[in-house]
């Protein structure tokens, strides 16, 4: 079956990154999947979340909001609805979580970074874009902490990137658009280092309960295109550390 | 490793169920894993969401909460934060998406159940008691409304329960508690259909992203689990529709 | 007037105290008049309001909620409504006023103990059940407190239970069920001490204004009750602290 | 033990009413208990609150709020508030229900009679004022209704007026000032018809458990102040009625 | 054109200033422009806002806000929107902008003056009524800072007050009401110091975009109104402090 | 005196307008004077204000928000705020009310155009710019409209445009930039049509007073300035419309 846009089902669609688009943050980039296109920076603030005050370990926290129109309707703003949309926050924990999972939290000293990856346009995979991107703002962040002197050590442990996968008309296809994710059987969105360890898998069966088998299919696909954004993370970085 | 409760790594918590212990809910049920205990009720309304009016197809949805003192520390209530609970929305809606797999939304007809998860007293595995809980409280739900004539075929399509397995000091651990949870490199939600199929599988690697062998390990100990809680589920609805 | 349960005008329905059933509070009861069911807990925090600090005086505070279908129809939660719940701030200040009554917060030192009581089933008294029931609570707390040597000094200064009266069709009745109260053309919470002096007493005519003749004769009603529960209380208590 | 102000125990303070001060409500007046000065306002509306459409059946609703600087500390306004004003919401439930004790809501009509109570300077007895001058606004609100044709039928079935009364330094009095409300032993608000009969009593002992005796002795005080309060209430409104 | 009131287009409406009349704030006054009333106060704290203190320099703040039945139509209170009224918050920035253009903030010390602004009555205007009553309120509570040796050197560096002009049916008009206010094709606030010159300008076409000389011809009508209202001021300040 | 970036007093700073910048909106352009970044996006939707149904009456609004990291210190979203961001509400108010000003609304039908400015990079000028971006979205959506015979006759009766003038350091100088606004002697911001009429004059002073003959001259400016941007304005939509 052919996919709508001509791609095979293995393949990502076109990736664009551009690095340091943000002139006042730390680090930031817009990173695109075809027609998705996400800002992300990442905020360094000399503060931690109350729980955390002298405890000489630093903080990796996200935001996550979608411009109005940058859905096919037009979307009510966060700030102007009555109650709290259970998506954005989902989102949002999730992007920390995963950009947490590769930082050493006590070398960063008793600071917060603030990740904001705020959805321009969207065509589907916003939250995987999120994070790969989201892991672009804080590399280079860290990497002007390190040339201001802020920091002793390397923190970052480990590089990290994210990827939907599904079931779309009964074949397995990497990094869904939103027409195929509406209706996908299975929707996956995996997130895994630059080794091929998993740090966070989240797999829904839409109406189809999927075997053991198939979610393995799956991983695999994730697995390939994890090792293209890995590829294209390391350019874009290299390109901004040079300069 | 010998467990906190000298559990084997393969092993339940005492499940206990009451089912039918809220006088005035269509269908409800105290579901306990060792110490988490959990009201789950599903409330059926004669109105749908906005979007599904005059569509002629019905809702599931769910509402989790946690009594203040459910937990070592007394917690602040949702509605005296300022902000909304993050956690307590994801919880939600995975419990409302995983019941709705496995109904038949077109023939509830123009309603709504709405499942509502109140955790009396927490120790880990909160939100997969939920769902493990919920599923009883809909299916009696279901079942009072086919004796009242509301319904002219069977709407449930499957079954579906839950529960939580982690890397717990290097051993795979099923049905965490909260003090094994807490101290968890991986944990990891599995929710799946008396078929073992999966319905929803989430893995959060905590500090220790993991391998894919490793996640083919932690699912086996997780199917073992649910078919133990199918069982049950099974006695419980058995001897309320026989009363 | 025979009453809907077969009860005499001047009887309490069938009351029932489960002392220390939240395993981590540091004082708990379930309290049931009837099908009226609360969860009473008191949770002791070293920290006070703004106003009190650096006073050396403590303080005793409640909330009061009600589980969704604690009621024949579904309410929503007080977190996803648009405007406060007067009716829950209202009866959780009466609450906590009252326990406030029986306490010298002078000697309970800069400390604040919170009673949350949450209805588990609502068929009327609600209220009266969750000062009657936050009084166990808070006497098991303070008992505890005393053990870890936290306390030099009794802080109780009295004992305090309450109960409703109302006109029910005429008639002067005791501890009113939902469907009594709903009905009742005067309806009167009492809250009293051991040695039945008035804490607080609170009367409404719903559309029939009445005389002080009939306000001193629901009173008696009211005294008689009072004892009852007295006793009830003072025996899980003492069951309490001696196990 | 004479009053800080001179007055002896039973006296009410200078009791003003100026009917008729705001130019575009139904019903107004400011009323002036000395210091405490409260502007009511009545607002006639051609709704009603959902449960009540198609009823036939109208609604009597009052508004309570403070001027930030009516106090002698500014205080917040309540739309600047992270948490709701418990107190204003348990004043404002008060005036609805003892307003509405006098009216026959089903010959209203399917309307609404909103009383706005604006306290604009508040020296102890802000609420029993509200529920004295809202009763006057509500009347002349009801009087422009006749007079507009929109009420076939006499809408008022009663009269009511209320005051506080209280313990000061072992003393009973009445219609306390701020100093001797905060001082108070006991403080007990008495809403009451023009015919002695009790809407409302809220005796609440501040630190003092009182007798069903002293209960009496100041019940006894509160009847001879509510009947002054209803004959200012009279001259006021034949005044309005007849201009 | 005769305007609704018999007025010239280049009169005021009959201005009444009652200074002093709240009894527990710093300062005070009623101003009335017709039916237009506002009670200012002026209230002294201190404490100043997280971004001065340590500054040693103070703030002057104003906030906003009409009672329910002000207008002709009651309003809901802001208490009970879901949304913020961005009409009040936009007053309230423009009142306290304007009255610090006359302020030293160093000279204050570390202290904040809230100006609260209620509209008792509302006939058009409320916002500079609110300006120039705010000023006597500002003015009176620095006068009682002197005399409590609060400050060491003269705070106010001008005086300041406010007029609205517009074009309504084709002519300039100063001070419009309601009435001529909703009908006016350019509605202009404008807010001067005593010496003409301007603080603040802001002009709206309603409808109709106007030439830089109908400009000038309305500011010419500003600032005859402008003068009559700061000789007002000072009179009544004059009374208040040879009082 | 030379301007930070070597400007003129009376120059722009370059200006570039992107139109069509965003996939699914009617309208859409990003803006950009100089480091200031505005996407505005117009959405067209077939519903109005409860006030305007049934009226034939269309609506033209706007909303105004900045990302997190636009300026140089991260911002709270106005999501996660406690209070209202009574800067936002004040801005997207004036941009609505501009472009209505250029907007025949009886002929737009019963529909209405929402004009979304979000802010990516802030450097002064931000209410200016999505004024001036928001007419070339508006005017896109409109032409888009037209082509769908969604409209019989013109909407636009004008053209509008935006620019800020001020005195910084003694001297008038057009389109500031952040660090000249941020220490101007007088702001003023300037919304005029193509024929130089005024539609919104907005002057303050910070700190200085300022003389009418002062207003004239920085009104000579803006007006320049205007006549800039109007030639850019149409030189965006005439390319858009040929494509």
């Amino acid at each position: 079956m052919p996919r709508i846009d001509g791609r095979s089902p293995s393949s990502l669609r076109p990736l664009t990154i551009t690095i340091g688009n943000m002139m006042y943050a730390e680090g930031s980039c817009q990173i695109e999947f075809g027609n998705t296109k996400v800002i992300c920076t990442a905020s360094v603030e000399e503060r931690v979340p109350p729980h955390l005050r002298n405890s000489g370990t630093g903080w990796v926290t996200a935001e996550y909001s979608m411009l109005p129109r940058s859905c096919r309707q037009r979307t009510q703003r966060d700030s102007s609805r009555n109650s709290p949309n259970g998506r954005s926050l989902e989102i949002q924990r999730l992007i920390g979580r995963s950009l947490r999972s590769v930082v050493n939290l006590d070398l960063l000293g008793e600071r917060t970074i603030t990740i904001d990856c705020d959805v321009i346009q969207a065509d589907g995979g916003t939250r995987t874009a999120s994070i790969s991107g989201g892991f672009i703002a804080l590399a280079q962040a860290l990497s002007v902490m390190k040339k201001r002197k802020m920091l002793k050590h390397p923190v970052l442990i480990d590089q990290v990137a994210a990827i939907s996968v599904g079931i779309v008309g009964g074949t397995d296809m990497l990094d869904l658009c939103y027409d195929e994710d509406s209706t996908a059987q299975v929707d996956m969105n995996v997130i895994m280092t630059a080794k091929n360890k998993i740090v966070e898998v989240q797999g829904t069966a839409e109406g189809l309960p999927f075997s053991r088998e198939r979610l393995n299919s799956l991983l695999d696909l994730a697995q390939g295109g994890i090792a293209d954004i890995v590829e294209a993370q390391n350019n874009a970085l290299k390109e901004a550390l040079n300069s």
